[in-house]
């Protein structure tokens, strides 16, 4: 049987939108709505994640470095290794902020400082 | 009215998919199917555009990379600067041959070769 670091590393935009997203304690905290890319840098900006009905925030969705979503095949959805309370404090939009001009910059910078993940690009 | 280059550089995956795909004489030629993702270097590894029906070659997928793909507002698709008969000719799979083991890499590395496009990762 593949192990999680056995999973394939390439994987379908379309597979992953709409997988479960659980917290460090494995409790489902909402879904990943979609993935936003980066024309230019080739690079995987963030998967935006929605918690909406789960921690009660409504319609905002959560920009979360592509890096922090593990695969989890016993989950059969990805596990984020922080607590509920962090992942909803952490900054949230609208869904139409993260494409228009060039609002993407602070988010990622915004987003990549609150997780503490190092962009490598 | 915004020029192409005006354009926003994030873009949504789901919005990607199921967009049309022209040749370099604004001929239709197909249309994206997937995007393929690398979950270990966070990079875009292609996109997976199908062209079935309109070069005859059935349910082959070509993986074109994702700096090919110029998002032009006229066309409200995206346009790459190839000619209709590169493009037939270039290398395609089955959609499973994507994400399975590591077979990805080779699948990357000869359609960059194909295009002639250098990877900067």
């Amino acid at each position: 049987m593949p192990t999680a670091t056995g999973h394939t590393k390439a994987i379908r935009a379309s597979r992953v939108n709409g997988s479960a997203v659980y917290d460090s304690k494995g409790d489902k905290i909402g879904h990943v709505e979609d993935i936003i890319l980066d024309k230019t840098s080739n690079q995987i900006l963030f998967a935006v994640v929605s918690f909406g009905g789960f921690l009660g925030i409504g319609e905002k969705y959560h920009s979360i470095p592509w890096s922090l979503l593990d695969y989890s095949k016993e989950e059969g959805g990805y596990v984020v290794a922080l607590s509920k309370e962090t992942l909803k404090a952490a900054p949230s939009y609208d869904m139409n902020d993260f494409t228009k001009g060039d609002g993407f910059t602070q988010i990622r910078d915004k987003s990549y400082d609150y997780y503490k993940v190092a962009r490598t690009w």
